[in-house]
């Protein structure tokens, strides 16, 4: 396993990779590695010649109240892990390197950067596409894996994709979760004992939702009650930002209940802001 | 010479040229071609082992109430022209294929779209930037031709190289003229004879900015006023945009008249905007 913090050298590497006829396989990552991240290396190493891994806590992606400075940071720890899983490349450039001033030029949704987590967190996802430009443009992978559990932010990569016509295909690979059901998160860590222990709690709100919809419910409000109410009963849940129901693919909320469903939330449990989601079709 | 209307022929044909350790040369145009541009495609020639052209009138970069319908076309006379300087590929696709809804996310220059022809035509730089990502991504060329005639363009899609990351070179080249001085532009063939016969007027004031700075003018609104002046008097003079004196990097107003200097002007001669420019290092 490689680890480069230069540009330069990722580039080089990547491109010999390619004109020898290998296929790259990118996981991007801001690091605290767990398991739903080496899912995505797995399947990557699975599918393509060599996985290239990114470790880069994006300060664009983060608003000015959130949590940037306290983000969970190991690299030793993600740099054992990845090599367990044998990825091929770690890039794990600095602040400077990907964003040296005078940056004037950014990569901007709209439609669909207004919904669910966009509208709690806005430039968000400006600065996720941003960034997901600049490293597509440094590995230049055949294919690049993202995971579930940030939903919206898959919608608006694929997007990013097709608008911008990058030649890359976006892998999405399914949550990972505890046994208990909370789904992995580097934000996990956060918890309290107590927190932690409730925390699951929003997989069993999604997992209600869905059996509702499976049953036929088609009142959305009816299905966001029921599920607030299990979330607010929560003595550590201290806000919920959203529950929503959506059309998988346009984010919109559903008038009717049909098609492809993503059920979405974010939720604050003590002071850590939790998302998760499941999808429905019928 | 190949003409495809494909994105995908296009990639595929570019791909095999990489494979094959060929350098492509990219020349992006809205076509209804001039000496300027084959000047691009020449140098790219003598530069790379392949030259792709792109001829397509983006309208995401035209204005409401600007020219996007009567911007000259003539196909046949472009590749003509394109055949004669020997391109490898042309590029010509169509609206539906570069713009497909729902299309959702942009490419946005910041301040240095705020300036000279961005603060006339809102969104021009968006769209210019916008198409320029998607054509460098489906083509992928290691060099990319651009005019100085187009000043700020140049400015902004290096800065889109550097901020986004593309491992593209942006080779910038000289402006050409007519013999009385008149920048070749694809929108001169709207100019009547009268129109025609003043235009020249306006290189005639670059030239002047250019003496008084070079003979150790230091006061930027004397150059300006002067300038302005000379303009204003041709009859067929019926608006200025702009004359401006900018840092030929950051396309800000200089306070001091020193470094490298832009001096660009933005006027309407009859209905038909014109845009020039000049370069001073003192």
């Amino acid at each position: 396993m490689i680890v480069y913090p230069e540009i330069i050298a990722v580039r080089e590497y990547c491109r010999n990779l390619r004109h020898s006829g290998k296929k790259i396989g990118f996981v991007p990552t801001m690091g605290y590695l767990h398991e739903g991240h080496l899912s995505l290396v797995r399947v990557a190493k699975a599918e393509t010649d060599a996985v290239a891994v990114s470790i880069y806590v994006n300060p664009m992606q983060f608003g000015p109240n959130e949590d940037l400075q306290k983000y969970p940071r190991d690299l030793e720890r993600d740099l054992a892990l990845l090599e367990k899983v044998e990825t091929d490349l770690v890039f794990v450039p600095s602040e400077e390197m990907m964003n040296s001033p005078p940056s004037d030029i950014r990569v901007v949704p709209h439609a669909l950067s207004q919904t669910l987590c966009g509208k709690f967190r806005p430039g968000h996802f400006e600065g996720v596409v941003t960034v997901v430009t600049k490293l597509f443009n440094i590995i230049q992978p055949q294919r690049a894996y993202f995971g579930q559990k940030d939903a919206q932010q898959c919608i608006i990569i694929q997007q990013l994709v097709k608008d911008l016509n990058f030649d890359i295909e976006i892998v999405v690979c399914p949550i990972i979760r505890e046994n208990d059901g909370l789904a992995k998160s580097s934000r996990n860590v956060y918890l309290s004992s107590q927190e932690r222990q409730e925390a699951p709690v929003l997989y069993q709100a999604l997992q209600l939702g869905e059996k509702m919809i499976r049953e036929g419910e088609k009142k959305r409000d009816k299905i966001i009650g029921r599920m607030k109410e299990m979330v607010y009963h929560l003595p550590t849940c201290t806000r919920v930002d959203y529950i929503e129901v959506v059309d998988a693919e346009t984010l919109q909320p559903l008038v009717e209940i049909k098609g492809k469903i993503l059920i979405a939330l974010a939720v604050y449990i003590g002071k850590t802001r939790l998302i998760d989601n499941s999808v429905v079709t019928i």
